[in-house]
């Protein structure tokens, strides 16, 4: 183990390509081909400096390729997956809406995909979330429905909706087209900028690295996966020690997008795939999160930065190109981290 | 005049192909060779929000195509320029090697493009020059010389070099080869997104709008160019208005990019290009800098957001695509104006 910041897999099992996985790289191109026209092709960037930077702490030379998706509409990689999510919906299903609690960038990602499709969105959202979450989505000609701020209180809430409705519920990673929507950022990169080394993706739920675990293993099968989660709140790493999903336990981390814990549909694909999760620390990634203000000129939030910092914490061991997902870039500007 | 906050030149004279410029579209297109593989081909992003709230503000539906200059190498346009100022010397005069009295981007820009040449590169900043922007310079293996804070100081330290040494001074804008430079940020947005309305960009000394002028008039004669520069360094508007150049007056903005007034080869451009130029205030600025900011996930300096500004203060009068030079990104972090 290079360095203790890791956490490796103890399977190490080769891949098989016939386990049962919620979804698979077929999907990743179905969904690819739905989100033509609709989600942007964000932009690859690198950044001589954070490279040079990177490279003295590995002691070789480590290139990384950031892929943009803070430029993705609705302002997150999001999108991918809430639309397709939506879009694969059968007419019937469709015409009784879609719902979903979550206050952050999904919710708008299925607000915005209902629209397109011309079809009602319902977000569940509690009374404490941010004024400026609930106009965005409200912006994009969704309902919102208040409920207290526990998970119970918005699991009934959504439970009543569905039942009074018959809503169709588009969860936030654990859906087996939300992660095959979240495989097509990976997709692109690969498309873009061809063999890389490594991968590296914030963990949330999951969602994201499950989609870019399907799609990498198929194109780059000798390209490692990397985990990027926060230590405050750090259940992938924990779970691939021990070799079984841990749930999350009392988060505590900037990184409020990442406070979610892994799925049953997106552990066995993390588990299978991943080689490493690095945990970095809230100090490192804000940190990380300045630097790419400062050098890259994009806003990037702390649950973003994380990718950044882990690769600061444990630097690859021999020259690397590495992707690296950008994930999202939605901070209040009046409350920066320094 | 549809607004007063547009200054309207008084010449509107038909454009004549034999006007004697200082360079030309075959110099944009030389430069543009000579970048290939140097400068970045940004981005071009787009903002349904801002879209809207510009649209709901002309009366008409205005599509806005931001050029993503500030995630150019150096963090700016000047890349651009300097580059290709350095790059078409000859050999003897690059052995002489080169310099420029600039703190700002285009210094970088010159520090890099002679180290790509491998010749050397001097810069004369005043003492006031910020930490970092020095060590921004000196990374890229330049020689700083210091001076006293005064154009004076500044000017003659420069002359003194040259004695010396034979350098090359690199004007930041009065400079034939950096403006057809600069031009090819607008040839490169032009090939990316086809027809435009028009084109607005910021202009300081002139040297990113002349440019854009020589360019775009030659690919899409019947777009217009617009110009902003805020107004507490409305040079340009006020030259333009009295159809002879009038000299930049103890500039007062918070756009400190600006500061420059026009040249002598980059107004006779300007004179017989630009349809108008709009002056917003520092507030104005400000508001725009942070619609950027929070909605394309950009950072940008106020003397590009300027250009933002000025698209709301006096809005197209019909149905427009606009394309915009996001021209930089250099921020204090830690000083944000809002």
């Amino acid at each position: 183990m290079p360095n203790p910041a890791n956490a490796t897999s103890p399977l190490n099992h080769p891949l098989k390509a016939s386990e049962p996985y919620a979804t698979s790289f077929e999907e990743v191109l179905k969904a690819s081909e739905r989100l033509k026209g609709v989600a942007h092709e964000t932009p690859v960037l690198t950044s001589r400096l954070i490279d040079e930077q990177l490279s003295e702490r590995a002691g070789c030379e480590v290139q990384v390729h950031f892929k943009c998706e803070n430029l993705q509409r609705v302002g997150a990689f999001k999108l991918r997956g809430g639309y397709n999510a939506v879009a694969q919906l059968s007419e019937e299903a469709a015409a009784r809406g879609v719902c979903t609690h979550s206050s952050g960038n999904h919710a708008q990602a299925v607000a915005f995909a209902a629209r397109a499709r011309g079809i009602k969105a319902t977000i569940i959202m509690p009374t404490t979330a941010p004024k400026v979450k609930r106009e965005a989505v409200l912006g994009y000609g969704a309902e919102v429905i208040e409920c207290s701020p526990t998970l119970k209180a918005r699991e009934a809430t959504t439970q009543a909706l569905i039942e009074r409705t018959g809503a169709h519920l588009v969860h936030p990673y654990n859906d087996p087209h939300v992660i095959a929507g979240q495989g097509t950022a990976t997709l692109e990169l690969s498309q873009q900028v061809g063999a890389l080394d490594a991968l590296i993706a914030p963990i949330g739920g999951g969602g994201l690295m499950a989609g870019a675990c399907l799609t990498l293993a198929h194109l780059q099968p000798h390209a490692e996966l990397w985990g990027a989660e926060p230590l405050g709140a750090d259940d992938a790493a924990r779970s691939l020690a021990a070799g079984r999903l841990i749930p999350q336990d009392n988060p505590q981390t900037i990184c409020d997008g990442l406070h979610a814990g892994l799925g049953s549909l997106t552990w066995p694909i993390l588990r299978d795939h991943l080689t490493r999760v690095i945990t970095p620390t809230d100090e490192e990634v804000i940190e990380a999160m300045r630097l790419v203000w400062s050098r890259l000129k994009l806003i990037i939030e702390p649950s973003c930065a994380v990718a950044l910092a882990a690769l600061f914490k444990a630097p690859p061991s021999r020259p690397s190109r590495v992707g690296l997902i950008i994930s999202g870039g939605n901070v209040d500007l009046d409350r920066l981290p320094w």
